[in-house]
């Protein structure tokens, strides 16, 4: 069985794995005070080209959301999100469980456009009595959505002007960063991020990272509290330099950096399979440029493939159909995807 | 600079780094349903006797203590602790975030008395306003507790006979549980609590592993419910084998196993430091014999030992010296305690 | 202007108010736990035909709802409710300040069916992946709904037992209670819903009262408990005795009391109004037979009766048209219908 | 049996009934949107000397110390209060339960001094591990205090100096205003409290309301979202006009109004049965001049006076006594105060 079920069935990129047995018995402050921390964040300072950025490690995504979340905004707000967005869907209403509504909106692709930001925020302060339902204190965006689909950087300034001029924050879930941004279809850069959001994050748990996550901010409050939210949130791992050591790693060599390669090879596996599901005239779902490839199958197809090979079923297309979802990795064998796509072909 | 101002200061046993390096590239199931973190539940079910246990991992001693406690109590309970718990002090509120008050009694040893527990109930229960105050729903006890002194199994057992007789969960914080079952001192297994508590956790982040704790409980809610709770708080690793690949290496091998060999070589050094310093005729502040020692120091005494040795100030004892806290860890040097000894009797 | 936007637009009826003033002098205890409580907890025991049920007493509806989710709930769980339920709409993100996801389905006609239940409880227990989505644990039904609409005892009593067979309370909001009761459409008691539900309340705030809410459940923790919920969630009036006079007020005197004769008196009031419109031959929204009436008005119709009438818009129907809401009260007087059906005639 | 034991345990004065009965039919907006509520606010301004403060209006006073301390704190923050102090004892770890730890300091005559304010803020932002423990965000004072203290106006002002230079909000429970302010000890006005604190709140259930606490506040971001919290927390109360109505009756015509006149009289009762313990040669707690006293009776004098009279225990005071409260309100006459004259002296 050949798993391309997610992208996060192996461990860890091997230079990461070195990085961490070279540095073992290196004796150093917990918490993320140590010096492979500071090095990690001067790095993506340097790559967010702002040295004034805070730069925080967290572990999970999970974890990572509902500390930005929870930590930025005021008790009685709440958070605008895709319907299908990862905090509304999968995280066991963990954002609730910290006191905030998720403020839902239907999306027909997995992405927000400014003008349901806008109808949203506009139909809030427009009802005479606003004070009954949750404020809107920020906006949501996962970069890749949920879908593998990504924003412009057009849409992002756009939404992000927005925001600025209505007290929003905007907030960008970055669990598959990486392949958003080494994506054919992405003129999206991180310095582009750190000047367009108030807060986001660069995953590594699924791109070479054993598990890490990499918050970035400019809010000045939060340079000095967000500390406590995470450790309020359980999220401050007592050996930091885990998180630091790993994200030096990834990050370190600018654009030349492991993170983009490792990003990049998935990105190129998973072409070569829309590839060869378009070839077998079989119709993707959605232009995905990223890791995550989804293609309409028939029963007997998902059948077919599901001998060989692990993959997801991830909605209802129509009776005879779904969507079913393959994902490539950093750790994806060339060899594993020739095997899928001679198994496409046979289809 | 050597430094025993905690026992989180190295990476992992170079055992625990193997065992990830070597299984890197099997493919698995995320979030703990995997085969690695199924052995290490078989393995710690073993050891405490008990196949009938719920076992599940989670990163973080805070994050864990926080899960537990909220996963157990109902939303109008709060739980028994020393003042001097972690959960009172050093956890950023985080049990309170999740809306459960930490009801703090006053400790002289860092330790719970079955007599302060059944005052506390019982002045609860007498108040005829105690609808007013937060129902009592759970005891927490560190053990060893966060000054190096552990329970007695005669300690355990009146607590524990108090508790089920009055709905109280007993749970057993083990951030630092090897250390404590290694002690000379110590006459508890882990199938003793396995057997007086309702929930403890053998903690791995101090005892050798990179990070990790296992949870372990008997609650038939909580087989259905606690990993809910886990990930609605953060806790659920995506790639959980790393947790399940480190408990199995730790404990593996019963009584022989890696995580008591390092929790006792840590226990060997701190007795040579503690004798160390009596010898010098410095007092110690307790009579802890696990990994943490606390001897009383002058202010002159601690600026000798701190040129080369990095130790925590603990507390103030009088107006001349503090209480500071040397800890060992399974990393601990022979070597570096030579030279911390040799330091000591210069004093 | 005569106004018709809400049913809590006076203060009480005299007879309450009557009563207050009668016992203003009367020396009790605090907290409802004086004697005129005990009257009312008999009273309504009485109604529902079960005097073992726990009843208490709160001031408002949403401290009501959020009060009972979050004591009858775990923290992993999550209440489902129609997209339109008030909990899910219009208090501010009650529930999930307690830490509970609203599970919102969308609703035709404000009203919840079993299948949807059903559905949904069902798609939660069948993904392999549950645990990353909050776990049902209530099922919230208004009675009425939010657009007037009320179930039928065969709506409810399936709905009692799937909800029964599968560890979800059955929790109904009853704000507006007495309208449903007794409309000419109601084939359900008081006792019906002790016996159907877990946790019901009688919402006194809309029907006479000057405020409060009774909230009757069967459930053995929160006999033992309920109280300390309503202290945490602040809802504990200090003179509870003024919820136990107004409900003794309200409830005495059994299928006879002044309870289901103001309602009534609404009733008879909408449905002049609802005949009105429809003589006049506009169309009605849905079919309530309770003190709400909900016709489809051009915005030149809405004009027109809004020089002399206070009325809501609800929502939009086409272009042309809105759904408006006209509500009755126990004080609505006879006088100001007549007036507003003349102005319907002319229109 | 006439009572003593607290200052709730009647209804209201009659100008509060007569009030609420002249309006009952008029018709209003709800929510506290009303012309009443709208002439409360600014009668209070008037009082505070400051015609731009916010002023909203709560049922209870549990209700209102939460929603401030929601809404005003941020996630990771905690109140620091008086051990003593209401929010820690008697609501059901209610601030707890919306996330913040009450950071509770030992109080000696149930008052904080600036000195512990001010060592507990600094040692906080001393400690190098300041965020692994709650940020200190409010300080919360009562006045008078739950035994009866109050404080100068030189000590709030030292405070409120304090806490404007680091950032601590400076709130004030309010629950007995009244009996604070019109005590002879008192040199401390509503527009002093204005001045100096960043939000207080003057209790109407103790003081001659139904129910009912008015909150003031300054902060314009409050001002902009309080109502939210309010709602969130289930203290919007539907009839707002019913907290207007009582208001404006109770603090109208300034210094002369009947909140001031009602409390005055129950501070002169108090006085008198203070007076008597001490003709007796009983000795008193504490200094207390308002309408709470604390006679120090052994356990036959709490007999003999408990055969005619209500008062409640407060604490041990030695082996052979007890510390025990006699409450005075607007509501107690003269003569049951000389009853309970007359038998203190015959004890």
């Amino acid at each position: 069985m050949i798993r391309f079920d997610s992208d996060y069935i192996e461990g860890a990129h091997p230079s990461i794995l070195d990085a961490l047995v070279r540095t073992n018995f290196d004796q150093t402050a917990g918490y993320g005070e140590d010096a492979f921390c500071e090095e990690a964040r001067t790095i993506i300072r340097r790559h967010c080209n702002d040295d004034t950025l805070g730069v925080q490690f967290l572990v999970g995504g999970t974890q990572t959301n509902v500390t930005v979340i929870d930590a930025f905004l005021r008790s009685y707000q709440g958070v605008i999100s895709a319907d299908s967005g990862h905090i509304n869907v999968h995280e066991t209403g963990a954002p609730e469980a910290t006191g905030h509504k998720v403020i839902a909106l239907p999306s027909h692709d997995g992405r927000l456009s400014l003008q349901q930001i806008k109808e949203c925020n506009e139909a809030h302060w427009n009802d005479p009595a606003h004070e009954h339902t949750v404020q809107p204190g920020m906006v949501y965006l996962s970069f890749p959505a949920e879908n593998g689909l990504i924003y412009t950087k057009a849409e992002l300034t756009e939404i992000s002007e927005y925001c600025r001029a209505n007290r929003l924050y905007l907030f960008v879930d970055g669990a598959r960063m990486g392949y958003g941004l080494t994506s054919e279809a992405c003129d999206v850069t991180l310095a582009d991020l750190a000047r367009l959001c108030d807060v986001f994050y660069i995953g590594g748990t699924k791109v070479g990272a054993l598990f890490g996550e990499a918050v970035v901010f400019k809010d000045k409050e939060m340079h000095r509290s967000f500390r406590y939210a995470i450790k309020q949130h359980g999220g401050m791992l007592a050996k930091g330099r885990l998180l630091g050591i790993q994200f030096a790693e990834l990050l370190r060599d600018g654009e030349d950096c492991l993170y983009y390669k490792l990003a990049r090879h998935a990105n190129i596996q998973a072409a070569r399979i829309k590839e060869s599901f378009t070839k077998k005239g079989i119709r993707m779902w959605n232009a995905s440029a990223t890791n995550m490839q989804f293609p309409i199958l028939t029963k007997e197809q998902q059948q077919k493939l599901a001998q060989d090979f692990a993959f997801e079923r991830w909605g209802t297309f129509d009776e005879k159909s779904d969507v079913v979802r393959f994902c490539t990795s950093w750790a994806t064998r060339s060899e594993a995807v020739d095997a899928l796509c001679a198994a496409i072909e046979k289809l």
